[in-house]
C-alpha cells in the first residue's frame, strides 16, 4: 500500500478531530454532503466571516443580500438553468446506471495516458465491468427540483437553487432602490446551493449539496474588463492574507467553448489540492464577465427594466455583472490542505517527536486560544476555569485538563490553536502565565490582568 | 380603511429599507420564502453571531455543528417525520383546492366569535367561496422531497430537513468521541429548514424555507426536567438581554395531547406581533424535553451504539434531550417591531417632527456608525470619507453626503444605525467630530484619533 499522502492525512485528521462528518454516517452515510462537526462548523464561520468583512462590510462599493434557496421557477426558465444547466449522460445497456460521459473518457485517460482509440466502444462500467455496451448520451438535467403546495403534482414543482447568483439579479433594482447604491457596486452573498452531481467525490470537494460565496458586481459595459481584472487581483490577494501558499494556487483562463453559457470571460483559481490522479489541481474559485447577459435576460423574461439610468452622462444601460465566485467549503479544504504541517518538537524523554501542526491564520483558527492548568489540580484548575470562561467572552476558546502537558501542546497544535495558555503553580505566587506561540513553540510570561488585552493584539481581525 | 398598526408600519418600513424583499419580486412573488436585502442580511447575521457567541463560544458546556439539509432518507424514517409529520387537509369538491382543516375552523372562529354549529358544512371555501362541499380529511405530508442521483425516480428520493435537529442526534457519537464531551453538555447549530406549510403567511413569520437556531442538550434521565428549567430561564434571558420587551413576551405551557410526538413537556415563548386577528401573539421559540425518543429511535433504526456510559456513576444510559429551538426570522421580525418607535424630533423651522426609530440594541443593528460631512463639500468629503473607510475595518459603517443633514438623520433613525458621526467645518480645525446618539439624540464631541475606541467602548459585543 502507498504512503498516505498529505491529503490522505488531512481527510483522517478532518473526521478523527471532528472536522468534518459523512452525513448521516450512522445510516450508511452520503456523498451527496457533509457535516461540519465542532471544529469544522467554527472554521467554516471564520471563513464565511473574514469574507463578509474583506467583501461587504469592510468596501464601500459593497452590499450584503441572503435570497432563499427556493425561487420562483420562471427565475430559472429566465437564467437559462431549466434549458441548458444539464450533462451529458450514457447509460450501461448491461446494469442500467448512468455515468458522464466526459468523465468516463477523462478517467480512461488519466488511467492509460491516451484517448480511446474506438470511442466508447473501448470503456468499461464502472459499476458491472460490461465494455463497450453504452447507449447514446442523454442530457440530464443538473437541477434538483422539490414540490410546494398542497397538490403534488407538476404545478408546485419548483427548483433548489444550482447558484445563489440568481438571487441578486432578480433584487438588483430592489437594492439600487432602497440602499441608494448606483454601478460601480456590487452585491455578496454567502449561503447553500444544490447540484446533482453525478460523481461527487474528492471529499468536501464535489458535494450535492454545498455552499458559496458569491459577488455580482455592476459596472457599465465599458468598464467591465477593468473590473474583471480588479477583481482577480482581489481574490487572489484574500486567499494569500489568510495564509494560503501562492505558489500552490494557479490562474486558469477558461478558453472559449468551455466556458458556463453566460460568461465572456472566466479565471479560474485552481489549489494543488493533491488529489489523486489528474496533476492534483481543482477549483477553488472563479471570476466570470457576466456580461449583461443575466440582467437582460430577465428583463426580457419578466417585463421589468432592470436598466440604470446614470444622471452624471445622462445615458441608459443594463450593467455588465463581473462575478467573483467562491466555493466556501473548497476554500476550507483548501485552507485545511495548505496548514498542514508536520515538524519535529522535543518530548518529554529528551528526543524529538514527530508533530503535526495546523498553521492556521490565527483568524481563521477554530479555538483561539486553551487555557491548560500544569496538571488536574484543586488550586491550578478553578484559576484556569475561571481565566478560560472570561476570555471565551470573546473568542472561542478551549478548557482542556486531560493527560500529560506535551500531549495536550499537541492536541491544540494538530487542531490549530494559536496560543496555548499554561496555569502553573508559579501562576498562584506571581499572577501570571506562560502562553506558548504554536508555530514557533516559543514561550513568554504574561499576567494575568494583562492577558486579555494580549491575545487581542495577537488575534487582530479575529472575531 | 383602518389607521395602519404599528405591525403594518415595520412591514412598510422593512421593505422600503431593504430589510425584506418579496423572494423573486420581479416575477410575482412567493409567500414560501422572503429576501433579505442589505439591512436585514446585517441583522439577521448580527442575530446569528450574538446567539452563536452567547450559547455556543461562551459556554464551556456547548459545541456547535453544521451538518447538511439533505440527510438519508433512513433519518427521517427514524424520526417519525416520515410517518407523522403530516397535516389534515381537506379539497373543496367545486375547486378543488386543498386547505388544513383546523385553518378553517380557527378563521371562521375568529371570523364569528363562536365555533361552527354544524361543523364543514358551515364553512366556505376561501378560494371559490363554495359553503360545506367538502372531502374528508386526509393527511398531507409537511416534508418536501427532492432526488438526488442520475436515475430520476424513487430511489433517488430524499427529503429537505423540516428541522435542524436530527443532525445533531445522528451526529451525537461524532461529537461526543472528537470533541471529548461528555453529558451534561449540548451542540447548538443554526440552519434552514424546509416545511411544506398549506398556509405561509403574515410577513416573515411562517414561510416554507426558512431558518432555526437549535440546541440539543444531552442530559442523564434524572437531570433533564432541572436543565429543562435552566433552558428556559436562558433563552428567555437572551432576548430580553437584546432588548425585548418582556411585557411582550410570555410563556405558553403546552397541554398533553398538542405536543409534537417527541415531546413530554414543551414550554412555547409567545411574542405579541400584533397580528390581525387571533389575540396578535404568535410562537417565538419552543423548549421541549425530547425525552430519548430522538437518540432511542436512531439505536432501533440504525442499530448503532448511542448511549453513555458515565464512568464516575458506572451506569450506561441513553441521554434525555433537553431541545431550546429558535425560530431566526421569527426573532428578526420581533426585534424590529420591539424597537419600532415613533417620538418627536426638532425641525428646522423650529417645530417638531414625528421621528421614526429603530431602537434596536446596538450589537443587532444593521448599521453600527454613519459618517456625514456637514454638507457635501470637497474640503469636508475626503475627511469623511477617511474616516468611514477606517471605521469600516471594524463594523458596518455608512457614508451619506446627499441631502439635509436632518433627513440624513432620518433616515439612520429609520434603520436604528446608534450613532451619526458628522464631519463639519470645525473638524478641519479641531480634528473632532460630533457624535449623536440615536434615541436620546444628545451629541457630544469627540477627538478623531478617539473616535474609534469610543465606538468601541460603546457597541461592547458588536462584531
Amino acid at each position: 500500500m502507498a504512503a498516505p499522502t498529505t491529503l490522505d492525512k488531512v481527510i483522517s485528521l478532518a473526521k478523527r478531530r471532528g472536522f468534518v462528518f459523512q452525513a448521516g454516517e450512522i445510516y450508511g452515510g452520503s456523498r451527496s454532503a457533509w457535516d461540519y462537526g465542532p471544529l469544522g462548523a467554527e472554521l467554516k464561520e471564520n471563513i464565511k466571516r473574514q469574507w463578509w468583512q474583506t467583501f461587504v462590510r469592510a468596501r464601500a462599493d459593497m452590499v450584503g443580500l441572503d435570497s432563499s434557496i427556493i425561487l420562483p421557477t420562471a427565475v430559472w426558465e429566465a437564467s437559462g438553468h431549466v434549458a441548458t444547466f444539464t450533462d451529458p449522460l450514457v447509460e450501461c445497456l448491461s446494469c442500467h446506471t448512468r455515468h458522464r460521459q466526459d468523465h468516463l473518457i477523462e478517467a480512461f485517460e488519466a488511467k492509460k495516458g491516451r484517448a480511446p482509440d474506438n470511442g466508447m466502444a473501448d470503456i468499461a462500467c464502472p459499476n458491472c465491468g460490461t465494455r463497450g455496451e453504452w447507449t447514446e448520451p442523454q442530457n440530464f438535467s443538473g437541477l434538483m427540483k422539490t414540490f410546494l403546495g398542497p397538490v403534488d403534482d407538476e404545478s408546485g414543482r419548483h427548483f433548489l437553487r444550482p447558484e445563489t447568483a440568481q438571487g441578486i439579479f432578480v433584487n438588483f433594482a430592489n437594492v439600487v432602490t432602497t440602499a441608494r447604491k448606483k454601478p460601480p457596486f456590487g452585491i455578496g452573498q454567502i449561503g447553500k446551493a444544490f447540484r446533482n452531481e453525478i460523481t461527487p467525490g474528492n471529499f468536501i470537494f464535489r458535494t450535492r449539496e454545498f455552499e458559496q460565496m458569491e459577488i455580482e458586481f455592476f459596472t457599465a459595459p465599458e468598464d467591465a474588463p477593468r473590473y474583471f481584472d480588479e477583481w482577480v487581483k482581489d481574490c487572489w490577494a484574500w486567499f494569500v492574507d489568510l495564509g494560503l501558499d501562492p505558489e500552490r494556487m494557479r490562474e486558469f483562463d477558461v478558453p472559449d467553448g468551455d466556458r458556463a453559457h453566460y460568461s465572456d470571460r472566466t479565471i479560474d483559481f485552481e489549489y494543488n489540492f493533491g488529489f489523486a490522479g489528474g496533476d492534483g489541481w481543482g477549483e477553488l474559485m472563479g471570476v466570470a464577465n457576466r456580461t449583461d447577459f443575466d440582467l437582460k435576460s430577465h428583463i426580457t423574461a419578466s417585463k421589468q427594466d432592470l436598466s440604470y439610468f446614470d444622471q452624471a452622462s445622462g445615458e441608459r444601460y443594463v450593467p455588465y455583472v463581473i462575478e467573483p465566485s467562491f466555493g466556501l467549503t473548497r476554500s476550507m479544504m483548501a485552507f485545511l490542505v495548505d496548514a498542514y504541517t508536520e515538524d519535529e518538537a522535543p518530548n518529554a524523554k529528551g528526543g524529538v517527536d514527530v508533530r503535526t501542526v495546523l498553521k492556521l491564520d490565527p483568524r481563521l483558527a477554530p479555538v483561539k486560544a486553551a487555557v491548560l492548568p500544569l496538571s488536574r489540580n484543586e488550586k491550578l484548575s478553578p484559576v484556569a476555569r475561571e481565566l478560560a470562561e472570561k476570555l471565551g467572552k470573546h473568542w472561542n476558546v478551549d478548557f482542556d485538563d486531560a493527560g500529560a502537558i506535551g500531549r495536550r501542546y499537541r492536541r491544540q497544535d494538530e487542531i490549530g490553536t494559536p496560543f496555548c495558555i499554561t496555569v502553573d503553580f508559579d501562576t498562584l505566587e506571581d499572577h501570571a502565565v506562560t502562553v506558548r506561540e504554536r508555530d514557533t513553540m516559543s514561550q513568554e510570561r504574561v499576567p494575568l490582568d494583562q492577558i486579555q488585552n494580549y491575545l487581542a493584539g495577537r488575534l487582530l481581525g479575529a472575531n
